[in-house]
């Protein structure tokens, strides 16, 4: 990678990310009516660029891992910076894959005529401008860009510093592709510098120019983000995500569901933290449903209910009830039928994803309805809260507030819309 | 009016909010699920309050018009807050209006099925609590509450110290409507102190108790809260609406259309505030319109061309393109077709209004796909720029930003979706 680094000390970072800002904002007005098949062939030419640069992105990656290994990054961390030829190719197939995605601009979504004759249509439209802040997998230069492009959006990534020169490789392939498809190379920018001021004055919008920020990484940097942004934010801080198994639950179901919820990854943010079981189910449900999960390798900490169901259960405390373990651990709690699951949940969760499980359509319904939040689920894992799985063909993130997107966020999620109206001389009436 | 007002110095109004903030809460809950007939019964009451109540509302409303006359409020200031019974029958027929409206709560956005079965469908809720922040109207009390009660929100109203009196005695009748349905009086509250403080609380959401501020006000309050809200806002800070006249428009409709976009009412943010005219139009059409606009009583401040096409015309200065004049006076510049219009647009525009006066069929969509703003026109007067002219019914606002809602914020706009997914059992696999 011979591409220097520019030095902040120079330019100035303030400058530098206004320059960047100014840049997108231009870029974003050519994407606005760039043709979907222009867009798309940005994709195709980016992932034809990446499997040609194979040997640098890997050659990239190798300088990372050794400042990250000579730091003495834990495994983990050294795992999700790795890149080898299986993932690169990976890294292709996905831009490949969003290239596929229906074109979500310029869909009309509604069409209505006035009295007056005014015929309103409500169309979608790019956002504009999506700023990105992420940490360290270097596969989120690609797709990140990737779903912004295909939605229409400039934007401008700012990665973590462990994995810089492996995304400063793989966006030299996206510049690549917008070169390919003449559209223009500010369209997908990556920060140069790592200078945490930058995101900082990326969370302030540079001066109008990003419209909304999209954080991708764990807890603490999302919560910086939603503190210090002044643009809206797209993320969620954490799922705290419950399954509740009523009384009118098929055991074998609800064991199958929970065990999945819980176990199939203990570190997405749909992974259930908390299992609450009616107190009028069945004696059996509860010590059944704990035996799975213990022989299934999860620790159990639970209310006084499940202490006595199992010896192995060791006591919740009340922070458990707002803990995201992200790990083989689990917090199970009985609570009083359905109303007493709405009630906690609306008290600890976090509105992300909660599941019932039960055979009664009236217990289903209640909870669907009262539990306020982006997914609910009936008789289901909370592990589908995942754009995928959704049918959206791939994600940028899932959403918790309620503005704009709630939930899994896609292409069409990263659009807005505006009102075309047309007239033949109509005014308006004193 | 007998209810007194609460002491911020005993309670502290930090504690008064909170309390505010947690009661809306609790309210949002009971009208998420409340049904569509007990809401509407809840306005209709409330009319039928504000009848019952004539006497108390101007009772009132003399207190606040005698203070403003002490403090020596101008005349457009006292008539904004005074009441007379005319005006008071108006806020009882908007009340039973809005409770006419269609109901926008739990309607289903769409509906699809898994491959694996799973039937996903996006649901229309409440957003939960909103805020409102207005200035000096007394009938924002009732619009702006009742507007929240139809799309199942709680609201917590926080008018200006200058009609306080009448406000809350509209308010009570908004009480009293609530009670007559049997829902929570906290679902509509109004704040009992003029503590500034209490406004800068409400922009910091009241630990998480707010989902979205909406300003209703002048630029001034609009950019205090853009400022420093740390919750969702929708709103928008002023309408820089333009007019272009294309070389192929219609003289004649050009006229009328100009003459409604500026004149019909100057204080709305709807109103066109420059005149962008072809450089290839006809030499008649500039000085046309500016002849029909000074002869309607308009002041014309143009660049070059404008100053040369009439002599009444005085210079503009460069801060007149992106001066939003609420007033009889308009800028006029000549640009290079519509691309400089969309140029001249993009540079100085709010992203409200703008408006194409054309026969070209190719330089209307041109202008609609290009110009990127909430709301774009071809052939029709900027002035349709309100919820009430697009069908809604009625509006809170109008938004310029680009998430969420765009463009007139009525019931609907209001409101967010979530996901509920019904299942048979399914788990996710590895």
């Amino acid at each position: 990678m011979s591409r220097p680094e520019r030095s902040a000390g120079i330019a100035g970072t303030a400058e530098l990310m206004r320059g960047m800002g100014a840049a997108a904002r231009s870029a974003a007005r050519e994407l606005a009516v760039a043709s979907a098949a222009t867009r798309n062939a940005a994709l195709s030419a980016a992932a034809t660029a990446v499997r040609g640069s194979v040997a640098a992105i890997l050659e990239a990656n190798a300088t990372d891992l050794g400042t990250a290994r000579g730091k003495g990054a834990p495994n983990a961390f050294l795992d999700r910076l790795a890149l080898d030829a299986g993932r690169i190719e990976a890294i292709a197939l996905s831009l490949e894959s969003i290239a596929r995605l229906e074109d979500p601009v310029g869909a009309v979504l509604a069409r209505w005529q006035r009295p007056n004759g005014l015929v309103i249509e409500r169309v979608r439209v790019p956002l504009g401008v999506v700023g990105i802040v992420y940490e360290s997998r270097p596969n989120v230069t690609a797709d990140a860009g990737a779903l912004c492009l295909k939605s229409g959006n400039a934007s401008i990534l700012r990665g973590g510093s462990e994995s810089r020169h492996s995304s400063r490789a793989i966006h030299s392939c996206l510049v690549d592709g917008l070169r390919a498809a003449r559209l223009p190379e500010s369209a997908v920018q990556l920060v140069p510098t790592t200078d945490r001021e930058a995101v900082g004055l990326m969370l302030k919008g540079l001066d109008g120019a990003i419209d909304v920020i999209v954080p991708r990484g764990g807890k603490s940097l999302v919560a910086r983000v939603q503190e210090e942004a002044r643009v809206p934010v797209l993320a969620h801080l954490e799922g705290i995500c419950h399954t509740y198994v009523d009384r009118d639950a098929d055991l074998e179901m609800a064991r199958e569901i929970v065990l999945n919820a819980k176990l199939r990854r203990t570190g997405v943010c749909g992974a259930t933290e908390t299992l609450l079981v009616d107190r009028a189910a069945p004696g059996r449900v509860l010590p059944d449903l704990i035996r799975a999960l213990i022989d299934a390798g999860c620790a159990v900490r639970g209310d006084e209910a499940a202490q006595q169901a199992d010896p192995r259960v060791t006591p919740a405390t009340e922070e458990d009830w707002s803990t995201e373990y992200l790990d083989a651990i689990i917090s199970v709690k009985v609570v009083e039928g359905v109303d007493g699951a709405i009630d906690h949940i609306a008290r600890y969760g976090s509105q992300h994803t909660d599941a019932i499980v039960t055979a009664s359509a009236a217990a289903a319904e209640r909870f669907l309805e009262r539990v306020d939040s982006a997914i609910v689920l009936h008789n289901a894992s909370t592990q589908f809260a995942d754009g995928g799985e959704f049918g959206f063909g791939a994600e940028i993130g899932i959403a918790t507030g309620k503005l704009h997107a709630r939930g899994p966020v896609g292409v069409e999620q990263l659009t807005s819309f505006k009102y075309a109206v047309r007239g033949a001389g109509q005014v308006r009436p004193a």
